[in-house]
């Protein structure tokens, strides 16, 4: 491609081109800007010096003057010696004693020589494959005060079928992409007024919200769990205490600091405040295990550049729990948590995932607690995945330092991997807290806590939930799951009182009465992936029955309201 | 009071000792440090000087030197000079020009005279019905740096009836204290690591918090509201615009500023993020009415010494929301809306209130809007009230300079009055947002806003129903509804078996099968207040029956559980 460039835009100043997962590109200062319509140009004469079979050859340079004369009389192409400049500069980076070396290629009067580390294709006929994506803009060096270039995006593989399978790939993650899915079904927006990286939940998405939250509520009060409701801020106090203030500082917003108020900080977790609950009474071993759940919403100042839709946002609701137990149920306390993000993963349709259990490096001196703490909790959790059924990849030295941990990693129907659920044993946080509980014995004790998150949270889950079903939400998850429309202005009635009829057995469903055509309104309801479209008439009133187009299974004609009901289930 | 004090306590310095409601204080330096025992004591002296029937006779000093020499020679009564200090302060702070007064009261060797403004009783006889109360520590002028005094607070009627109601109400105030029955029912908890003003719900009280919200959700959801859920924090420029900036910062929390990022505020109300939302697309009149709901824990940064409980905290969940209609449709709307309100009240069992309706002062020029908008706007409320049958009292002056507005005043269990939800129309903030939708005319218009909160929030509203309840909620508030006792081991498993079955259709319910004696476990329940408890024994599990013993109707003996589920309902 740079061959093809400079061929193309003489005088460009070729800087830095590494490979990037499924492809490549390359920074470049053009002579005049480009626009996407010309990477097809660019595509063409690559096609044409690739068809040359130009021969590419590694030269090595004897020594640094050796390598300065190469870059500025060969790679310059007789283009001028300013040409040469980001070269030149990445030459004074190569550390002194390491090899420079070059890409040398030439045929029938095309010449193009390269400083690059390597490795290349031995002929430039081995690209057949390839395409340019995009251009972008991007900064010599990402400083934004140097010279702004133009990066050229492209991909390449070994063979025609790699290559239109990638491509397939990328237009079904933009056909998915939750960002554009999230605004056209109006589940969430963001607005700079109100700043980056903070979402506001439209009334589907809160919908949504609030269907996923009950089904986990439904499911931690069958397991026990209690909930608990605790503040958005918490004194400086707390953190200091927590450690948090130390360890966590560059993930939080700003202090609220006030020479004649105390100082707050809001919340990046919801433990302390739990912490802070457990300590409120002198605790018996009867009461263990103590498990405190909450939908906490937490905030972490994540750089602008990392923010990424409902991936990666700043402010964010955890399905945050936390399980203070003693040492020995701590097996059956892991058990029952892993057992409920299974139940999860089930129910959200994402059964393809691997487990991940991070274990302490017994080399490393960073780790809190005891070895025999440690030795427990370890064999829990590989115990806890055993009886389960769970294959396991132990993964050594990846605990955290207060204790090992579980970690889901699921792929979607594009066969991308995600961290989502997590488990994590703690000994610090007790220890730091000095948490006790009254045991048998009449003596106070440690508690173990767990931490644990089966959705990770509300903001990224919904997101992923929207790639990975591309809006069309199971029937269960749906933020409006029927939508019924009358034909004519007078089927308005009829289909209110239907409408009405389902909603009181708890069905999510509107009524579309604007005055479309139906033809539109059908397909906007299409574009909304609502379920199912009870389309209501005449004959319908008659009858007493509802015509049903299924989102799944297209047109299933009339049937009576009690049937459809039955459908649902 | 005081002459007994300085009788009892030769050496007494008076201070100041105002009348308050129902009763008075006094602020007095004590050569030594009394306890509440010693109230008895002053009590005693004080019936025997009432006894004495000493006239009160009121005497002017004609200047200031006459006044100083009455209380350095008088009314020191030989105790020392140093006893008038503060009678001397006092004086001082008296504007030039003013009459300077006296009290002298005496009878049969007794004598007492006492800078004051007055008016007192004639005679001392005419002091018969009172009890003081408590003693507390006070600083002169309310300053840290002066020294520390002690106020006996003591109350008095003109009936022995009277005072014997206002000690039965203070007494009854005490039973009902929200506070110690929040701590007591497991409700609420504060911790000053976390900060003062910001509860922290316990698991029974997150229950009845989740009860309430699920009613509310269900009313709003008949009545076509849409759920939002939006960020606790927004930038500066969001404040800047709505005008919050400038009228709200008193309350705001400090910001949270940092050189490198931009300021973000805390909330203090959600109104502005709705509006983000409303302004997020181009709106047409089709759309309209559109009403955001949202449980939106906001922030406010009151002053230490107003917090008091759950009445008046920090941090308060609002069960808010924000309708956007059409000048036309605020009648309607706002008709909804108390309707709503209504509903609330009487589920709630709050059903002795008054309404009070604030309008605009047509002489005060602070109000915004056209006096086209206000006329109608509050003719609709007027009209929506007498719609309702709702009786009102006119408050003229009393609407906020953007909208009028209409307040409920509750009157509780003790018949105090609370100020409760409110409705606010509003005109300032669509033109300060400058909110449009596309009428029919296919012109752009301004929507009216109208703000509600039915509960007010969730926080003073939990407080104010313990109050009113003294802990004993109605049966489908209750956070407990119901609990198993087995009396022995061998009835667990039945015990938890109807357990199962009763929560299985949504009954609250919980076993308590701890090893402590039925007695001992009965009174504890009572002690929660629990709505009903079922003890289970062997007979029981012979007959499949439950023995119920309601909280109000007391033991109701044995039944089937499909009988007592009935009695549920």
């Amino acid at each position: 491609m740079a061959q093809a460039v400079t061929e193309l835009y003489p005088g460009s100043k070729l800087a830095i081109g590494p490979p990037i997962e499924n492809g490549f590109y390359y920074d470049i200062a053009l002579p005049e800007p480009i626009k996407e319509e010309d990477l097809e140009r660019i595509e063409g004469r690559m096609r044409e010096l690739a068809a040359l079979a130009q021969p590419i050859v590694r030269r090595v340079a004897g020594d640094r003057e050796e390598a300065r004369r190469i870059i500025l009389e060969e790679c310059t192409l007789g283009q001028g010696k300013e040409t040469a400049l980001y070269k030149l500069l990445l030459l004074e980076a190569v550390p002194e004693g390491e090899e420079v070396s070059f890409y040398d290629q030439q045929a029938q009067g095309h010449r193009f020589i390269d400083l690059c580390r390597g490795p290349h294709v031995e002929n430039t006929s081995e690209i057949e494959h390839f395409k340019l994506m995009s251009i972008a803009g991007a900064y010599w060096r990402g400083d934004s005060s140097n010279e702004q270039l133009t990066r050229i995006y492209g991909t390449a593989f070994e063979s025609a079928e790699e290559l239109a399978q990638h491509l397939e790939f990328l237009e079904e993650a933009k056909r998915r992409d939750h960002r554009v899915l999230g605004r056209e079904l109006g589940l969430f927006m963001f607005s700079q007024t109100v700043g980056q990286g903070l979402a506001l939940w439209l009334p589907k998405g809160a919908t949504m919200r609030a269907v996923l939250e009950d089904f986990l509520k439904d499911e931690q009060l069958r397991r026990g769990y209690d909930p608990v409701v605790t503040p958005h801020i918490g004194s400086i106090k707390l953190y200091e205490k927590s450690g948090h203030i130390l360890t966590y500082r560059q993930k939080m917003f700003p202090f609220m600091e006030d020479e004649e108020k105390e100082t707050f900080i809001l919340k990046p977790m919801n433990c302390p405040f739990h912490i802070e609950i457990y300590r409120s009474s002198l605790r018996s071993y009867r009461e263990l295990p103590i498990r405190y759940a909450e939908f906490g919403t937490v905030y972490r100042y994540e750089q602008s550049g990392e923010l990424a839709g409902m991936l990666r946002v700043r402010g964010f609701t955890q399905d945050d729990a936390h399980i203070f137990c003693a040492p020995e149920q701590l097996l059956a306390e892991f058990k029952s948590v892993v057992d409920i993000m299974m139940t999860v993963l089930k129910k959200l349709g994402l059964e393809e995932y691997r487990v991940r259990l991070g274990t302490r490096d017994p080399s490393d001196t960073k780790y809190v607690g005891h070895d025999e703490n440690w030795r427990q909790a370890e064999s829990a959790i590989v115990e806890a995945c055993e009886e389960l059924g769970l294959a396991y990849e132990l993964s050594p030295g990846d605990a955290a330092f207060y204790g090992p941990k579980l970690d889901l990693i699921i792929r979607d129907a594009l066969r991308r991997e995600w961290q989502m659920g997590t488990v994590q044993v703690d000994y610090n946080l007790p220890e730091r807290f000095e948490l006790e509980y009254i045991g048998e014995d009449g003596k106070p004790h440690r508690p173990v806590m767990i931490h644990r998150a089966p959705f990770g949270s509300l903001e990224r889950m919904i997101g992923l939930l929207t790639e990975q079903y591309a809006g069309a939400f199971p029937f269960w998850l749906a933020p409006v799951q029927v939508t019924v429309l009358p034909i004519a202005d007078r089927h308005n009635d009829y289909a209110q009182q239907v409408k009405d009829d389902l909603v009181s057995t708890g069905v999510r469903c509107s009524v579309d009465d604007r005055r479309e055509t139906l033809g539109k309104k059908i397909r906007e309801n299409q574009g909304q992936k609502v379920p199912y479209m009870l389309v209501l008439g005449d004959r319908d009133i008659e009858a007493g029955t509802v015509s049903v187009r299924s989102r799944e299974e297209g047109d299933l004609g009339a049937m009576a309201v009690e049937a459809f009901r039955a459908r649902l289930g």
